[in-house]
């Protein structure tokens, strides 16, 4: 399907896009990229690429295709680094949460000639590292594109080739609206998990630990996500400070709003949201999104 | 094991009750109470009691044990209507998820001779309803006792018993540390995930429908606690106002801690905290109250 792929970062995304591409022979050479020489004996061992390197640069050498699959952060500096020695005509694409901080990273590194298709494959676990990965983690899953308007139809579908092969679906966007639907469905619920698991680390030690033998259904929920990678969450909250910071508002509004219906004793509002915040669940199971 | 158990109040808890106590024969007679006539044909239906009364005074004559499942505002009618039927040596247990002010309302309405061993088995999903308890429910998880200074070490032990044949692990607590405790493992999560689904559900049309069709994991994962019984809820949270308010409060300034991070480009401080909040869900895990 292709001549060579490199994928940079090893992680839980990139690892599992290696597993794909590897199992389903959809590049004739993978490359797996990786600064952490550790990560790189790990994919190794793991068998999911035709050559490993913890060179980047010469890993992207003749590359037809180059994902970046590190913290969106890390992207500026992984570009500049890899840029001499990308092929004239390369098609790089990421998997960054946030698209319009990575677009702004890429692009003016780009040569004339070379193609850029931003991408963000929605989904993910708790977990992090080459280990973490597994073929099936885009089966059924939505896969973000926000195309450049200068990006070709050609490229476009490539990406979009690759992906469906992984078994996701693709829907374009338009990136900065990419960032705010994110910041609602993925970025702000994060950052709440944070807040609560940090709340409750930072009891006193008798309360602590019985919140840990006790912690009940809501609260182990918020600990999984708050277990998250915390370099890439880092990146993300601070990639789209705008939209994360504007959402965070609307947020702490209704929170007022319930908080002022608990100490009033107005149970009819109470219900009222409860009431609702059920059909959401609903629609959700309906587009079998979730089980 | 019980000569005449009464359960009033046939949801995901009593109905889940029910089927450990039919299927195990810890009771010669099982009684289910709801005041709900079509709750009472369901649970009719589902053969997992030998009688079933949607008149609750009349449910209770000669019974042993009566639990009551009720949602925690509902406890105190429920128990004015079945105080003169019930029997002068009765057991009296709840399986409350606040106990401070379930006390209040029963105690009260106990004759000498009574006993009454407060409970809250820590076991629940998001769904409500006769039809969505099942019997392994209790398996594995906790059920905190929080008896009275008046209460016979021989109640504890049977309501202990009975539990324990479900297949709870018991723990004995201070009513009021226990409603502080489960403020912040239960409560405050689930008010967090009300907001937020209230907070997508606020936004405009077409966001909305985005939000939805791209739910990713942190979301999803609220959307199904914010699925939860509206009813119980409205009640869980006017019946311990006080020690949500208080964790709502340390909340707040938490999550104001890390909006100003995210404003100020704080990378350092979000790292440490999203560092920190792993810790919690490993020793979780190590409990083995988590998979």
């Amino acid at each position: 399907m292709f001549e060579k792929i490199t994928i940079i970062g090893m992680g839980l995304i990139g690892s599992s896009l290696a597993r794909n591409i590897h199992k389903k022979s959809l590049a004739k050479t993978l490359v797996a990229a990786d600064f952490n020489e550790e990560v790189c004996q790990k994919v190794e061992d793991l068998c999911i690429a035709d050559q490993v390197t913890s060179k980047l640069a010469s890993g992207v050498e003749g590359a037809e295709i180059v994902i970046l699959a590190v913290p969106v952060c890390a992207i500026r500096d992984v570009m500049r680094e890899i840029a001499p020695c990308l092929r004239d005509d390369v098609l790089i694409s990421d998997v960054g949460s946030v698209k319009m901080s990575v677009i702004q990273s890429i692009q003016p590194l780009l040569r004339s000639g070379m193609e850029y298709v931003p991408a963000h494959p929605i989904a993910g676990t708790e977990f992090s590292g080459p280990e973490a990965g597994f073929e099936e983690l885009f089966q059924g899953r939505w896969c973000i594109l926000t195309p450049l308007p200068e990006t070709s139809i050609k490229s476009v579908e490539k990406i979009t080739a690759l992906w469906e092969k992984c078994g996701s679906m693709i829907e374009i966007m338009d990136p900065k609206h990419h960032d705010l639907v994110l910041g609602i469905t993925s970025h702000l619920p994060h950052l709440i998990a944070y807040t609560i698991v940090d709340t409750a680390n930072t009891l006193e030690d008798d309360l602590k630990s019985e919140v840990i033998k006790f912690s009940a259904s809501g609260f182990r929920d918020f600990t999984r996500i708050a277990s998250s990678d915390p370099t890439m969450w880092r990146d993300i909250f601070l990639s789209n400070k705008t939209a994360v910071l504007e959402i965070l508002q609307r947020f702490s509004e209704d929170l007022t709003g319930l908080q002022k219906a608990i100490r009033n004793d107005d149970g009819a509002y109470l219900h009222k949201i409860f009431t609702e915040t059920r059909d959401i669940r609903k629609q959700i199971i309906d587009q079998g999104q979730s089980e």
